[in-house]
């Protein structure tokens, strides 16, 4: 291995958060290295995740957005940055690498090379998306062209094409410019990490915000307007939207073409394939950030991540392991991250429900909406969560988050960490966690998700889910009822089921007579507390009942998002 | 053991959060049992910890105190709540108990005895504490007679005695509602579960916003003032400061008087001692909330937890155990608790460093200061963190954190989550959490405090600590030297030690022939980044360089809080 020979020479091929964590780590583990980071743009380390918010005016000065310079790196760290360098072809058998810079082309010699080139910007080959006006945002300079059309132009309107999360940003910063802004999504939802009905909430926060959702239609082309002012966002099922400005945000892919010329294994992913010492397939390169594949610590799945936080580790365990500093190994992935939208924030870590029914993972989930804080003090509203875990041990396999309080992305570090710990819902269920009435509650959020999933898993609490039935056929059926348990004013404001009995938990115990007898009940409430408490005074009672997990709530939610069956389009779901 | 026998009737006294939860749960194993609540109070099930918001006026209405009404628990749960309504004795070979009523005094039966007292507000006999003006705060009907008192009297001023949670709680309402605030505290220090130097930046906080703070002197006695407005409270050290309302808000004391009166065993710190099934020492009764010694998972000592948390999942586990559904048990408590105060979060989880001395458990502590959100979006302040986990092995033992901005006790919460699943300092450092610019940092807090604390156990990042050493003997030692590696401005700003050397770590570099050979080195910056970088250097180079944790701004914390050696007042410590 070339980490117990003397390193002499380290080459870092990209200058942003991995590579610079990289340049630092190595080091404070070394004052003899040579250290050098070729930097394919004008900047090193700079806060890419600002890009979104300095467009919008959010982050005013351009330079805030520079987190380390040159200087730095060279006065602090002794580190020699080469900007505005790409580095075009690696000779491994040489160990040297050919550059272009400022100053022509040069060769450079390494005992580890260490690949951090990111990933680049989706750019489809489109008609008309050479058109002016249409942009991508990846660095600063992207960010001056986009503030200078809009400045020049004076647009008025906006498409973001792409509704992730630096879609969803771009939309936010754009509406907060004052342009009427649109998303044109291929997908039927934005996020892709969260589950359908996980999404609706953010829809709706969205639209409330006045951004426009065109979902379930890809981009077919852009044009120029007929009158000449603006383009044409052309989609495959024949709209037009017009957008004085068009952002690009489909997405971003590994940036693997100087290593796959230099042969180095690819994953099945497409990004560079490194082991858990970040090593690639060359034992003198090492390669972090953007451009590798990982493993999903929940799926144990090649994933490609492209978060700043695993690329900041990664840089620092191919500084370890390069400097012979064993044993630091990186853990995988589980994904964690967070979006804030005009007040809303959604969060989220592990696996989805999609992606686990994708890899065949056995799972159950459950849904809670609780107050992010004591009931009883001012502000207290809910957040949603669901939470995907293990039938069999309770072992926590993932969780989607939103809610327009704070507190949310809290929930989801708390989770987060009980998974990459190999905890199950039964610590969420014992979780000790801060607790005074402005911050949370006795039984925090993470404590009643845990609660819920344990009884759950117990045996005590058997759910059902609103996808998987169509429920007036569940009402009117033989051997089977609904039974809401919800007050009857609250049934008058936001609609029921038609068919259900509408038995109050505060009435049930004097009217058990009315429960049908020897039939299948599905109890439901608003959120899911109730339903429970019902559910368990059945079922010791003999009776066969289960919850709707969530309740209505978690219903509206199921029914945005278009995953009800039933009814003329779908047809019912038998039980 | 009574959990395998057919339970019957299970009586509960007291019907606040442990009591509750205890009930409902009970109710949701059997539909068989009878369940009775004998609450002293008026109010089952209120919201303590809202009481001080309701005072200031935060909480307008004091029926949002009530969680859940005696009504409530009948309809939903089928279990009578006997309000107002004292337990005087217990017969526990006949397995009764005695209680006193507003229809007089009867004796229930019961199967298995659930005590829920909770704990009482701790009231010294001292000269004139029956005066008017002088209230105590732990129920509804408290509240009433300060609110009351206030409109009644036109108070213009108060007095809080005790600095604890609670009571900076109180005082910070008090100033909410106008009247000039001070509290009177024994300790030199606020919040007990707080060591020194991390309990002054809340010092200052609440200095200014206008409160006084009077330490280190207890109150001797309370006075009718000379004109015979209002009151004053006599101090030790014979002060006497003048206010119009004294909250005595000195502490709890586990309410014990009937378990002690039916020899049930008590634990060493005075509480009702319980095994992890929350058992007594009689098999047919149970005990839960702040009347329970639990153990400090931490330093396996019993504690005293006056915390609702703990309280309602003790609940649960009692109710589970005797119903007979084993294996449930309590985990033990790490007491993580959080208080807001003017807009300061200051929060706390397992051991403070005054509690590893005492009990004699090897630590090693670090401190960060380091940006709730990314630097370069708006907003971003610092949260100050102090860090306690074995040197041998890196386990986590325990933290405290402040900040005036969010995400402070999400910080505390992560690492008591890690805490509670055996986690290390090197889970801390891996810990993957949401990250946007708004939220946190690619290098979160928690990481960061991390990344410090495992470069220590590693044996990369040698540190010192201020309180150790008397530092102008040490910048002018014969064998050592104090280096100060920030830039002069920041010197000017803030001051530096007397002979230190100034060698910026911007220049250093340059300057390698200005640090002495052959002196142990104590380096430093503003909070310890650019101090460890050094340190590395210089380590790497030969020299004998330690870093000083938290660097400048923990000096300032230290200095404070009177922890600083030398000076006429301490004398030196010497090397």
């Amino acid at each position: 291995m070339a980490a117990k020979q003397a390193v002499q020479k380290v080459l870092i091929v990209g200058g942003v958060a991995g590579g610079a964590s990289c340049a630092a780590r190595l080091r404070r583990l070394s004052e003899a290295v040579q250290i050098t980071i070729l930097e394919k743009g004008p900047y090193v380390s700079f806060a890419n995740c600002g890009l979104p918010y300095h467009i919008g005016g959010v982050i005013p000065e351009e330079s805030s957005l520079l987190v380390a310079s040159a200087a730095k790196f060279n006065n602090w760290f002794n580190v020699k940055v080469q900007e505005n360098t790409e580095v075009v072809a690696i000779d491994r058998a040489a160990r040297t690498i050919t550059a272009r810079g400022p100053g022509g082309e040069e060769r450079h010699e390494y005992d580890a090379l260490v690949l951090s080139p990111g990933a680049f910007a989706i750019k489809p080959p489109l008609p008309g998306i050479e058109l002016p006006g249409i942009f991508q945002m990846k660095t600063i300079p992207d960010t001056r062209l986009v503030k200078d059309w809009i400045a020049r132009t004076g647009a008025k309107s906006a498409a973001v094409v792409g509704g992730g999360f630096i879609g969803l940003e771009m939309a936010e910063n754009l509406v907060h410019l004052g342009l009427e802004t649109s998303v044109v999504e291929m997908l039927p939802q934005v996020m892709p990490p969260f589950d359908p009905e996980m999404a609706e909430p953010i829809h709706a926060h969205l639209r409330s915000k006045g951004v426009k959702l065109h979902l379930g239609d890809g981009v077919a082309g852009f044009e120029q307007a007929a009158n000449g002012k603006g383009l044409a966002v052309k989609t495959q099922a024949g709209q037009a939207h017009a957008a004085d400005l068009v952002m690009l945000v489909i997405g971003v892919r590994p940036e693997v073409g100087l290593a796959k010329a230099a042969g180095l294994d690819l994953g099945p992913r497409g990004g560079i394939k490194v082991d858990d010492g970040m090593r690639t397939s060359d034992p003198h390169i090492w390669a972090v950030g953007d451009a590798v594949e990982v493993e999903d610590f929940v799926t144990h799945q090649p994933a490609l991540i492209p978060l700043a936080g695993p690329a900041n580790r990664q840089g620092r365990i191919a500084a370890d392991v390069i400097m012979g500093k064993e044993p630091s190994r990186f853990r995988g992935t589980q994904g964690t991250a967070v979006v804030g939208l005009f007040g809303m924030t959604a969060a989220s870590t592990g696996a989805s429900e999609r992606t686990l029914k994708r890899v065949g993972t056995p799972y159950e989930k459950i849904y809670v909406h609780a107050a992010n804080h004591a009931g009883y003090y001012p502000g207290a509203a809910p957040i949603s969560l669901k939470l995907l875990f293990s039938p069999a041990d309770g072992h926590v396999l993932g969780c989607q988050a939103t809610g327009t309080v704070e507190g949310v992305e809290k929930r989801v570090d708390v989770i987060a960490t009980i998974m990459q710990m190999g905890g199950t819902v039964f610590d969420m269920e014992e979780a000790e966690l801060c607790y005074a009435p402005q911050y949370g509650s006795a039984k925090d959020v993470v404590n009643i998700a845990g609660m819920v999933a344990a009884n759950v898993v117990r045996g005590d609490h058997p759910i059902a889910h609103w996808a998987d039935h169509d429920w007036e056929a569940v009402a009117a059926g033989p051997d089977t009822a609904v039974i809401d348990v919800r007050e009857p004013g609250e049934l008058k404001a936001t609609g029921s089921i038609p068919g259900a009995l509408n038995l109050p938990i505060s009435a049930i115990r004097n009217r058990l007579e009315e429960v049908p007898k020897g039939k299948k009940l599905f109890v439901h409430c608003a959120v899911g507390l109730r339903g429970y408490n019902v559910c368990r005074q059945l079922r010791l009672l003999g009776y066969d009942a289960v919850n709707l997990t969530g309740g209505w709530k978690t219903y509206q939610a199921v029914k945005a998002a278009n995953l009800l069956p039933g009814g003329a389009a779908n047809g019912a779901a038998k039980l």
